[in-house]
């Protein structure tokens, strides 16, 4: 069994990296918080007796060898970068418990046929440049050049802050990892929703990861004098976004599955007697079906389109980001199940409506994760938490997962 | 007769100062710019042999002695700040048309009972600090040490403002004209609407000015992750503020003569996938009737209180500023009248839908205003424009009516 208690420890530790006045953190990518992150956890992965290295990704790795050191990597891991003023489990937790596993490995003198390694990825929030999973997209050898233009709200590009980070945008490629050098990769991850609370349980096995389009609508209309322009003569681009983000909550509303978040807007020129002649709002869809999410995104753009006209207001679109909801493999689903079993409680199947980083390995090798219970489901907020217990489960869970996916002894 | 020609090139010289790359011009108060723009109109005002200086509040005199020394002041004029992005007429008109017209006294060797002073008041817009008419409320001596305490979008207050461009707030009480000083105050400004244009007329008497009450909303909902959170457990502040502003364009709508304005929105945290927490927004609300605009207040703040509670979002307001709408003076719109038929021009009556530095002086003499025609009612914006014929005609009116008010011969 592992260390609950250390891990506890180490989630604490962590937490004071980035802390906000709220008891939240703000760890964003390629800053000194990140960096500050990704140390300690190094340090821990050297107590670990991991050998420990980062990519051209700045993804940070610790890894201890199998018996056969050609096979394929089990990999485990998730990210330590934040939202802005998040929680202290998002990300860190499959860490952390990551490092608990091979420590405990360690500890306990088990072998593996497999190596084991332990990754902190790069930016999996996308909190600040509105573009996630940079580190497992980079993995993946997805991520391009032109997706290194993404600029922060200061207009610090992707590329920028990797070089005043310390390192090579132009050397991105290779952080690529070929296919046949993994062999499988899983996640310990809070549900960050009401599911597992709900039924009583500690932790479910995730089926599949529903998938976010990211959109940037922008809205131009007029600037005229608050004072002496009547609301019949208004091409007010403020007044155009708000009825758009009622259609946005309305059509979502309306599938029962469906999720949509306005989180951003910004409006141009802001002062307090100026009709607002632009403004651009952010959009994140989700649904655990394309179809049912990429048929409510055709009908929001639609009647978007429709009263942006009748309003006399300009409108654009872009895609941020659009991926593909992906399911859970076959082969790690039963590795984790049978690591419930092996602990006597019973699998629970549930999705994911939050993305993480396993959607861009997808295409390397099986992937599949853990979930353990939230705290009224809160996530990306300074409340967002498990407890002690709960984690421990979680670790249990991965630690028979990826001993059984490792081909341990 | 005035020199429009001379207005119009100093007119095009003003705007060089705080120009944008759209062509209109940013000149916040306590600025570098705004303080260029002063220096412009004080080295025009010495070129119009005019008596120079500076009050406490950062208001510009020019002044010209009558033949009676201690006879109250005809003030003339209006300011050089903007709006964010503002025209090159809203203000600045207004000033030079005053330094015009004393420039043609002294080159005609026109003599006057009455003294006459040009002003270049601080600050009438209030765009830097949601608080406007700064220098004619502290002329009024209405202007309390608390509202020095409004704050920029950089938390720098009114106060330390003032320091930093060399002015002392604890003078600020210095700025105050007593009743017996002034005799009357004249300003010619732009329309800012299209009243004028549909008559095809090129100037109007103003007959009375609306105010504008400015609140702050303040929204507090609940972050949350945006993937996990279903649309019927969410608290989310900027839905919350999207359907009040649907409420406030609704219900100022169904006046017919009130005109209601959102032109600043904050979120947070601003992430792109996490569910708002907190937003505020500014409302602008106003009406030529002090009972019509109060009763669409109240009803805005009734709705928005219910369906706030409805979402489960918390709300607060405050009161940025309340005026009251004021009438012109008999006193000063008749002369302006008799100067419309000596010019052979019907005069025509309208109101003010903007607010105006007057306002802030009905306490002190009788006010009046001319208004010139306004291209397409477009103000506060970069396309702003009225025509050099249309500004003459608005300079000469103004010029009869202070020769007739300060008893020139």
């Amino acid at each position: 069994m592992v260390d609950g208690g250390r891990l506890w420890r180490r989630l604490s530790e962590l937490a004071e990296i980035g802390k906000q006045e709220s008891g939240g953190v703000t760890r964003l990518s390629f800053t000194e918080e990140e960096r500050a992150a990704k140390d300690l956890v190094a340090s821990y992965m050297e107590e670990a007796g991991l050998a420990v290295r980062e990519d051209a990704a700045g993804n940070l790795f610790g890894r201890r060898e199998g018996k056969d050191p050609d096979a394929p990597t089990i990999l485990v891991g998730s990210h330590v970068d934040s939202v802005y003023d998040g929680g202290n489990f998002d990300g860190p937790l499959g860490v952390l418990a990551g490092v608990e596993v091979v420590q405990t490995m360690q500890e306990d003198g088990v072998e593996t046929e497999h190596p084991v390694e332990v990754v902190a990825f790069t930016d999996e929030e996308g909190a600040r440049f509105s573009f996630g999973m940079i580190g497992s997209r980079a993995l993946a050898g997805t991520l391009s050049p032109e997706e290194l233009k993404h600029e922060d709200a200061n207009g610090i590009s992707i590329a920028d802050a990797m070089r005043d980070y310390g390192l090579d945008p132009d050397r991105i490629e290779e952080a690529a990892r070929q296919s046949d050098s993994l062999a499988a990769y899983a996640e310990l991850h809070i549900e960050q929703g009401r599911g597992l609370e709900n039924e009583g349980l500690p932790a479910g096995v995730v089926t599949g990861i529903a998938a976010p389009v990211w959109r940037r609508l922008i809205f131009t209309g007029e600037t005229g004098h608050a004072g002496t322009t009547p609301m019949v003569l208004r091409h007010d681009a403020l007044a155009a976004a708000a009825e758009v983000m009622a259609v946005i909550e309305d059509e979502a509303s309306s599938t029962g599955t469906s999720v949509a978040t306005v989180g951003q807007l910004g409006v141009e020129p802001g002062g307090i007697n100026i009709i607002p002649g632009r403004v651009e709002i952010s959009v994140d869809l989700r649904d655990i079906d394309e179809g049912t999410r990429d048929r409510l995104e055709d009908r929001i753009l639609t009647r978007v389109r429709e009263l942006c006209e009748k309003r006399g207001v300009g409108f654009e679109t872009e895609v941020l980001q659009r991926m593909v909801p992906v399911s859970c493999s076959e082969t790690v689903r039963g590795a984790v199940r049978a690591a419930y079993e092996g602990l006597g409680l019973e699998p629970y199947d549930l999705a994911s409506g939050a993305a993480h980083d396993g959607m861009q390995l997808v295409r390397l090798c099986p992937i599949g994760m853990i979930f353990i219970r939230s705290r009224d489901g809160i996530s990306h907020n300074p409340d967002e938490w498990s407890s002690e217990e709960d984690c421990a489960t979680g670790v249990n869970v991965l630690y028979s997962t990826v001993l059984d996916l490792a081909g341990g002894t």
